[in-house]
């Protein structure tokens, strides 16, 4: 898929397809982490890609918003090793993720895991080392065909609100 | 471009050739920022589309990270107002500004902006409200015809280094 097709069309998913999701689409969303560019270049992070039923259930379980993890057919965990700028690398490598998902017929939905708790428990379950930062679970799976402008839709601000031209405040549009 | 030819192909660029980018590129490039998704949707940011000269000239005069900026043909500030997790949010809207950009035959370096009077610096230049976070000015120009595998490459981790099946420690390929 072009890359403006899938910026314009990717919309987040919660439900997701049974059918598994075959290894060299994993791949392709790991690459996609993997290549991404970071802070310096220190490439902080380490990605724990997950299949296992039982383990997603029981991410499902812990994650109190994230529960549809546990119906997914796959999840990746990003965790950040001591970057400068933890949410910024990741989110750098969150969003290549999900674009290529996204290309290749798959959704996902950022879980926050903010709750320290759910947080510790994760990693524990996970085997990532307690001084990790664990940013997010992502889920992974087919989505249903749902299109920008039928049933799926963007919800965003307008251009005139976000956008401005030479200097804040002037019109961008 | 295909989203996983921009993703492996996409390489950090700082030299930019003189022509400039027509407003139709630079739209696309902003609709990517304002299309991506930001924690419970509050999309806490904005976007200063620089194109003047002069403003260029000055951004990197002041900028001791990003002299570049001052060659570029166009720029973006990214400036968060008042979010959760502003670098967060901040990195998924510039990853998706940086792939478009790609894929349209330009390219970006990161500029930091750490330095607190830099940083002020620039958002009284560009008439950003001090309170907002201003995280990144973008330089955007086409770039030289270099492909990976040729000059250009990236340099990242093996996957061994940063990837994981089922849990930390075990081995994804």
């Amino acid at each position: 898929m072009d890359v403006f097709e899938a910026i314009r069309t990717r919309l987040t998913v919660r439900e997701f397809l049974p059918d598994a999701v075959p290894d060299e689409v994993l791949d392709r969303i790991v690459e996609a982490a993997r290549l991404a560019p970071s802070s310096r270049n220190l490439q902080p992070w380490h990605f724990v890609v997950v299949t296992d039923s039982a383990t997603l259930s029981q991410i499902g379980a812990i994650a109190s918003s994230g529960r549809f993890v546990g119906n997914a057919p796959a999840a990746v965990a990003v965790a950040m090793d001591g970057a400068d700028r933890p949410d910024l690398d990741a989110g750098r490598a969150i969003q290549q993720m999900e674009l290529m998902a996204w290309s290749e017929g798959l959704g996902t939905c950022f879980v926050g895991l903010r709750d320290e708790t759910q947080n510790a428990e994760i990693k524990a379950l996970l085997g990532i080392p307690a001084e990790f930062q664990l940013i997010t679970v992502l889920p992974f799976g087919y989505r249903q065909r749902v299109t920008v402008g039928a049933k799926g839709r963007k919800n965003r601000k307008p251009l005139s609100e976000v956008a401005h031209r030479e200097r804040f405040g002037e019109p961008y549009a």
